[in-house]
């Protein structure tokens, strides 16, 4: 049997004493012994605060992005050892699928959205500048930056690896070292993964470590720079929260609780529907994915009474169908609960809650197993039942049997789901199933305030859903009330829970010094030679050039119409265009002024300049008559290298001026331009 | 003597028993008579919960945003009145106009935000849309819609108006009653503007209530649906958020405490530059107002050793000059504390900070008082204290004084400086002057995640400055740690405290129908005629219409280079142009792209559009060639109306493909389009 290691700044710690036991789910062996005794927890933290966060913070967002995209492939590479040991949580190949492959995936999907939404640079820009002042020479900008302290993570038994992944991937690409602390029962398949993490050399000095058991008196230390983010039942995370020093210190702590999370099919969606069928098997996936332990599996089915029936029975039909057993028989569809504690602890639930719904399917004491022994394996039938009066029975929204197990309710009109749904008090996530849009929105605008994710699903979403029960990096995953009140993930907002958004104010040429991008009213420089001749390392932000001149005539205005095609009334008849309330005579194109711009501020020869792939936040402010004399100015705003790709990105402010100095148009342009050391790869845009 | 009233169910409450007296600050005289007892607190949320949820979530975001106009109007045309009455709170006019006018400000600044930046819809769109499958049938969408309990504000006493509508303008935004409870000491001024709120007629059913009392059991009546925004001291707040209930329910509570703010000199800033002078200004400025009772105030003034007399002097000199009594004699620059009570409070914190700091100006026990009684009136001399050793003396930065009372710090290096300014554990403001911004740009990257906002003052951004201590409806306002963790204001961020954000996953077209904005892949209808030809009114988000195609010529792309003036090789030059990475061969402008789209999609003649003001996100996504023929998709995407202007603004998102139809470029186009009801006003865009 395995003795699990801590991993405390940077070393492998192995404790001496005070060591439980896990043990395998389907044959009830023990595999590991785990314990953290001896951890100094004080000299992790500042460790953390030492090394972690000053090697965290020498790399710019694209950095750490494309750290996490290197540690994913090769967590990637060794994803066999993980599903092989992942066996002895109970997990069918489907259920580590999601625990290993997702979590690899989020960080994937981080590595992705940190290099396309944050900046290539250490701070980041949280919204648009707010002018403060009408001569422009007093700004506000807010930014983000990581919290100088260390992140604990303190995750479930569920998903020993997606858990582990899921919290570590926003807080590395935020700058934040962590301490990660598993769930005992399952946390040896989080160590060896860890340990696949420390292998592959990727991440630097402090950035992460691991506690194998207890975390002793670690929230204790914790202040205002650290956070807490934790996963797991209620009553734990409530504890944790309201401890003294968390509250006295401002400790951020994101809770992210179990929740009594529903499914709602609409009336619409009788048994001949395609909506009817997915919800069925949605209702039956949720329930036996994972042995129902997840805080987002179904607990409550809510359904029309006039389709209660035509609903219990088909729902009984396909768990008939269910095969239950030992994951390592590939005709199992459902192993077992993690422990043989979480089953006597899923009986009693389910007793409680028979006090308030009668059963429709499975027996808590007898279920039958494939290839597995019923006394030393976790396992048990799934359970369906159905409440007696759901809309006057607080308990059967309140009790939670964490495992295969649901409620049925039915309901009479669209005002009624929508209350049984909110009944749960706040929930992770809950599902609508129906074709019926109006019914689908009505759900949606009474029912949003109590979940964190609600998911739609009717005949044309259907076949690429990824489902009621299953996170996405890409949409935040919590909720609120009962749920914790907590975010994480949701792309780039689950990066700032780890990071203090301040609102800085001063002058545009300081703001820009600090944010790394050029805000308008800031000091300019002049470049040493056009800036299209510039590569990319030469270029940098705030170099600007004023163009010549060019005076737009009535021919001018004819000859864009004739080419483009546009001859609105406003370009071409004088008399329409003055009684248009906006303009006083004819008025140039607005794309012939973004047109004949570029032919002002274009370098025209080979150069560095690749490619204009795009154009942001254009807009015309005043009009452009004949005999107006437009000059531009461009100014280089931001700068984001491609890695590897020989080129970066960079942004141009534009400005386009009349005669009166009077600003008609302004706008961002985005370029490529070549690097001078590195060749371009080609490939396409 | 004038009994203050609560206003609960729409009705003036009046308390018969439990009396608390509130006095003159200046005279010591009673001012008013102040008890919520009788009030029936669950009712008030009841009625919140159903009337005021259901008048406000009639409204769209844009017409609760000219609600707040309205109200705005109103109170300003009353401000006399709450000048007259700010008098007893010891304030002189202008820290009134802060109170008062800044407070009234606050409401215009959000209604011009809601109308700006959030939609004419009853669901916030949160970020952009996530594909979530290849083939586009299932995205996901971040949506906010209000938190369907009531927001409890609980005020402090400093800012009796201010205090009230910085938190009712978000919360009334986000379409969320409110039950208002100021501090006592100067709930008399909150009431008399309330009155003239209820007073306005502008406020729907149930949107506001009124507690000037204690707020009995309403802490524990609370549940997840609810929000408490509390501002005051740390202990009182850690107090109230760790209630029982408030953690059981999980219940979103936001706190904003006093925190020991400070201000930093750059070693720069010798005595004869612009920062010396603005640094002392300000300090002195940020003492004295409101007689330092402010949870802004500089009270940790952080200086160069180097500088440290120089700056001790100034501050004195200025402080020696300074007229402190009743501010109804108008050479009075400084007022009186609050209440008596605060000033013993005072007195006793500056004894404290005495073991750790050394006095160089003022004494607690003697002022020289204009046209005020010494006896009666809560006056108190300004304090300036220098810590003998700031870097190992945490009372220092920890014991507040809350009143015009600042401590000195000396330092040595940036470093130290950063330290000290970090010792306050948590800020809600800090400042710091200096004109190198290297060295303010390295104090803002090791201090920011100490504050929730950074002022940064230099000669270019001091005259237009608005100072440390006030706080604006566009920046955050709230901080890390001993601040509260929490965050008010912030434009929409604010907003959002109040709504509960909620990822949507499903089919394009069923998302659509919800956030009321068209999301590619969505359902698109046919349009009765050309939709440049349809009112306002008539035209629906989705409609859609595909236009003929046009071929590109290598004739065109000369054309447009030639009008243009834009001849980038490569468009103009065969060899060069397959040399570039992205391009096989001469390829057309992506602004011709943009304006033969306008070509292909415009209706020429006079209609109900009125102007395109604007584009946004124009990607080009794939390269066009002589002999590509292109075709555009045109689709209504979403709406609002410009109340009392005739028109509204139209957003259409456009693709451009070809003719193997790959999507070549895509953008919005922002228009303006009549009114077919009103007729259309005069105005600039």
């Amino acid at each position: 049997m395995k003795t699990l290691h801590s991993y405390a700044q940077d070393q492998w710690h192995q404790a001496d004493d005070g060591f439980k036991t896990c043990h395998n789910a389907i044959t009830g062996e023990p595999v590991a012994h785990i314990s953290s005794q001896g951890l100094d927890f004080a000299a992790m933290r500042d460790y953390a605060r030492d090394k972690g966060q000053a090697s965290l913070a020498q790399m710019t967002f694209h950095e750490r992005a494309l750290m996490l995209k290197e540690l994913a492939l090769h967590l990637l590479s060794k994803k066999e050892d993980f599903y092989q040991l992942s066996r002895a949580t109970g997990a069918t190949r489907q259920d580590s699928w999601i625990d290993i492959e997702g979590g690899i995936g989020t960080l994937f999907v981080y590595s992705g959205k940190g290099r396309r939404e944050m900046p290539d640079h250490t701070v980041y820009i949280d919204g648009a500048y707010e002018p403060l002042s009408k001569d422009g020479s007093f700004i506000g900008q807010h930014i983000c930056t990581p919290m100088q302290g260390v992140a604990l993570h303190i995750n479930a038994f569920n998903f020993p690896c997606w858990g582990m992944l899921e919290k570590l991937a926003p807080t590395l690409l935020a700058g934040m070292p962590a301490i990660v602390k598993p769930a005992s029962d399952t946390a040896y398949l989080t160590e060896l993964m860890f340990r696949e993490m420390v292998a592959s050399g990727v991440l630097p000095e402090g950035a992460v470590q691991l506690i194998c058991g207890s975390t002793g008196d670690l929230l204790d230390l914790l202040d205002g720079q650290d956070v807490v983010a934790f996963t797991g039942s209620a009553s734990t995370g409530q504890y944790l929260k309201s401890k003294d020093n968390i509250m006295r210190q401002g400790v951020r702590f994101t809770m992210e609780a179990d929740s009594l999370n529903c499914s709602i099919l609409t009336p619409d969606a009788t048994p001949d529907t395609p909506e009817f069928k997915a919800y069925v098997n949605e209702v039956v996936r949720e329930m036996t994915v994972k042995c129902g332990q997840k805080c987002t599996a179904i607990r409550r089915a809510i359904v029309p009474n006039a389709l209660m029936d035509a609903v219990s029975e088909a729902i009984s039909d396909k768990l008939a169908n269910m095969v239950i057993g030992d994951p390592a028989n590939e005709t199992v569809k459902m192993g077992a609960l993690a422990s043989l504690d979480q089953q006597r602890e899923v009986r009693q639930r389910v007793k409680e809650l028979s006090q308030y719904a009668v059963s429709v399917y499975g027996d808590t004491k007898r279920v039958e197993v494939v290839d597995g022994d019923q006394k030393t394996g976790a396992f048990i039938s799934p359970i369906v039942l159905r409440a007696s009066d759901p809309l006057n029975c607080a308990e059967v929204h309140d009790i939670e049997a964490f495992g295969p197990v649901s409620t049925l309710m039915g309901y009479d009109s669209i005002e009624e789901a929508a209350q049984l749904a909110n009944m749960g008090e706040g929930s992770l996530v809950g599902s609508i199933f129906g074709y019926d849009d109006e019914a689908v929105n009505e759900l949606v605008i009474n029912t949003a305030s109590y979940h964190g994710r609600l998911l739609l699903i009717n005949r044309d979403s259907a076949k690429q859903s990824s489902g009621h029960g299953s996170p996405l990096p890409h949409l935040t995953h919590g909720g609120p009330g009962r749920a914790g009140g907590g975010e994480e993930l949701g792309g780039i907002r689950g990066v700032l829970h780890y990071m203090q958004r301040t609102a800085l104010q001063g002058s545009p040429s300081t703001l820009t010094r600090i944010i790394g991008q050029y805000l308008p009213g800031a000091k300019t420089s002049k470049p040493p030679q056009h800036p299209f001749k510039l590569h990319f390392e030469d270029l940098t932000v705030g170099q600007s050039l004023t163009t010549d001149s060019r005076t737009i005539t009535l021919a001018d205005i004819e000859a864009f119409a004739d080419l483009s095609g546009d001859h609105f009334y406003a370009h071409m008849d004088e008399a329409a265009a003055a009684r248009n309330p906006f303009f006083d005579q004819r008025v140039a194109h607005g794309y012939f002024i973004v047109s004949m711009a570029a032919g002002l501020f274009v370098y025209p020869e080979e150069g560095p300049v690749l490619a204009n792939y795009g154009l942001d936040d254009l807009r015309f402010t005043e009009p452009v008559y004949p005999g107006d004399e437009i000059t531009i100015q461009f100014t280089c705003k931001q700068k984001a290298y491609r890695r590897g790709k020989g080129y970066g990105e960079v942004r141009w402010f534009i400005r386009a001026a009349n005669q009166n100095h009077e600003v008609v148009a302004q706008y961002d342009i985005l370029t490529l331009v070549a690097s001078k050391f590195e060749a371009v790869v080609e490939d396409e845009n």
